[in-house]
């Protein structure tokens, strides 16, 4: 066994849409300890450019280096888009991001050959989803819709709302159209809009949502490298925003579902 | 004259919106150059802590100052709520915010003393704005509401989309109910919105947007202190943004109606 497979995982998204992953490696992983980082302070990613994402990243994964993380999962789509091939250059420690995962889960998934990508504006201007996704089958048809309401409306906590079902209806227009088969949710807050999803969408289309094949793609990667955490017992995760630790704590519930404590706060100097 | 006269005003917000408060600035005071300085690497404000946007507000003012401005205009609801006494106290410079005139302005304006109030969720957690209606007659009845779907709507472009009447429906519910006579839309995001709000809150119901009114106390604090530029003719004003110039020079026109030049960005280190 690796010296290092007692050091915790690390996890970083622009703020707490990553939990989703978190559950996940929680449930496939439950020996491991998490390290979260929510740049809550700097929250959304989602519509600013590729170097300030670099940049914001590039900070994030120094902290969690400091917090002597044996691996970095980017629990963040716009990151992974944007700055997962910079980080795993600059950085000598396993890195995964959540696009690759859900690109292969999605081809395995469909039977028509027609998938749909929903993300932010940023992770679709960079095209890493459908690139991906023709480089593994191409003969897939993809079409991709930035969505950039989605994110607000379940920060509000409206996710069973009339005017959420009229946003979905709009923005998934041209991808029903489409007659695909297969919805990546390419954002980390989708997961919690899926009953809307699923109703627009209708139950032929499946929705593929990265989290779960991240947490596996980690367990892999950690028993690859002989660094799967064997110590049984429950872990202490902890948590690092860049802004209010208290507000966090309070939203944290949606996605994990309770139990979210040593939330600590990071300030950039 | 003071020596200072033909020194640029500056003006900053969380992102574009304070281009409403430019906008009056340019129509009552076509002398003055401006440095207009938007941190959209950070946007939004209108959903972190308090301690965060004086942070951040505190940055922007020293870049301010580095460009030389003689004044400046905080033109962001969520940090004149939260930031402006602090800056008052650390900087040499006069500083005014929109706060107040907002407050002012509705105060002038009700006549049957029921005044609401829409803003982002700090904004109305601060309780500025309902302090100082009060304090300037303490027999206005004041009811706010926080509105974190309209800055996404606006950003969406959505000015008369059927969605933005029905969120507005849900929002203004309350305020309704309570019979006001003026609204203060207490954040430069809103008066983009106005065609809805006004749809939604009926003809007799004033909407009251501060930004002519910032200009007005911009230019008579300027005259007071002799620091009006007299020097006739066109003015290069400035632009400088935390994020990608582009997408800036872009979205700004939809907030100035075009002739964005000089735009440049600005990297925290």
């Amino acid at each position: 066994m690796n010296n290092h497979a007692h050091d915790p995982i690390g996890v970083f998204d622009s703020g707490l849409g990553g939990l989703t992953v978190v559950k996940e490696l929680i449930h496939h992983l439950p020996n491991e300890k998490i390290v979260y980082f929510g740049d809550t302070a700097r929250v959304p990613y989602g519509t600013k450019s590729a170097e300030t994402i670099i940049r914001y990243s590039r900070d994030i994964v120094k902290v969690l280096l400091k917090n002597k993380v044996k691996m970095v999962v980017v629990a963040c789509n716009t990151a992974s888009s944007l700055a997962l091939d910079v980080l795993k250059d600059e950085f000598d420690i396993p890195i995964i991001g959540v696009i690759d995962p859900g690109a292969k889960k999605a081809m395995e998934v469909t039977r028509n050959k027609k998938v749909g990508i929903i993300a932010t504006s940023s992770t679709i201007k960079s095209g890493k989803y459908a690139r991906k996704i023709v480089q593994l089958d191409k003969n897939i048809v993809v079409t991709s819709q930035a969505c950039p309401l989605f994110v607000p409306l379940v920060e509000e906590g409206w996710f069973d709302h009339t005017v959420t079902y009229q946003v979905a209806e709009q923005y998934l227009g041209v991808i029903k159209k489409n007659k695909i088969d297969t919805l990546i949710l390419g954002c980390t807050h989708y997961p919690l809009l899926k009953q809307v999803l699923h109703q627009v969408m209708g139950p032929k289309v499946q929705l593929v949502d990265s989290a779960q094949e991240v947490a596996l793609q980690v367990k892999e990667l950690l028993t690859r490298d002989g660094l799967l955490r064997t110590r049984l017992g429950p872990c202490q995760h902890a948590f690092i925003v860049s802004d209010e630790p208290k507000q966090f704590q309070r939203l944290a519930v949606r996605f994990l579902g309770g139990g979210v404590k040593n939330v600590r706060r990071h300030v950039y100097v």
